[in-house]
């Protein structure tokens, strides 16, 4: 994907989730790319293509960069791990193109609907794989798979809400304490 | 607070939900009531108005619910499980009353946002001064309990995103298994 395609899918982000996607014109985005209405038709058909676009290009970025390379770790436990730590990254990283994709699904039509919750299933199933794997192996407390995977999720996608940079505790420091969190949260004392 | 009230704020929560703040007129709210529009209006002052009136509706069913009962149990550590397990509860029992406070807050004026925020944050302190007093005991593992109490927020918000009556577990089971991934994750082992 070009990297021109990928700052107006940041910038697209970033208005919506200040003026919510109702409220948010294709001008505003153009004006804050600095760019014209018919240059910001180059990159997207419409709104709700935008949108959908967005959503696209989060999930991608997060099949690429968790679900990709967490297949290649065989040990249960360090796959959960690096899950947790990678995802909770890219959500620190603060571009909004991922927190996003939590609350404007109304706006899509059913088929890309469809779409977007199969790679949000990807994701939720990777975990759960993860923790049925480690019940296999008797280290898991006597936890439902699917409400962790759901649990370890929200906490992660929360930060969004709450995060800010520059406190006490960088990105790295709150990946790995909730990681911690997550991880004896679900695992059996060793 | 009258009855007929309580169910004016959890259908209209039920259809912003639904449809989205913008896209939801008075009228909608009044069909789905079965009252006129200026019945309606008896019971709010307009849609500004009902936004926030449902959010105040639902954060001060968490302090009733929560929050005040919560004050009352001294071990910090049955405190902790009541405030994860009874917001839980709260969240599955679906009125999305609650749920819709997350999302809808650039709706509000500056003056209801801090009002909003104001009572947010006492929730958020309930759990962290839980979580200090826990820290205090030695019982805390080494974890922060900032990232600890919005990461329990965070697994027990989510719920409403995930859980749907009639699965293989109950709402009961599932605010249970919420809190001892939650209290596992942060406690020391015993």
């Amino acid at each position: 994907m070009d990297g021109r395609a990928v700052e107006v899918y940041r910038t697209a982000a970033r208005i919506i989730l200040q003026k919510g996607y109702d409220a948010t014109s294709v001008s505003d985005i153009a004006d804050a790319l600095g760019i014209t209405k018919a240059g910001l038709y180059h990159y997207i058909k419409g709104k709700t293509e935008l949108l959908y676009e967005i959503m696209k290009y989060g999930l991608e970025e997060l099949e690429r960069e968790v679900l990709v390379p967490a297949r290649e770790i065989a040990d249960p436990e360090q796959r959960l791990r690096f899950v947790v730590t990678t995802h909770a990254r890219i959500v620190t990283r603060g571009d909004g193109v991922v927190t996003i994709l939590v609350d404007e699904a109304r706006a899509l039509t059913p088929a890309q609907n469809r779409n977007v919750m199969r790679m949000k299933r990807k994701y939720i199933d990777c975990l759960r794989d993860t923790l049925d794997e480690l019940k296999k192996l008797r280290k898991l407390r006597g936890v439902d798979t699917t409400v962790a995977a759901f649990s370890i999720t929200g906490a992660i996608n929360w930060l969004s809400r709450w995060y800010r940079p520059g406190g006490e505790l960088s990105a790295e420091e709150i990946a790995w304490q909730i990681a911690d969190i997550a991880l004896n949260g679900v695992l059996r004392p060793s």
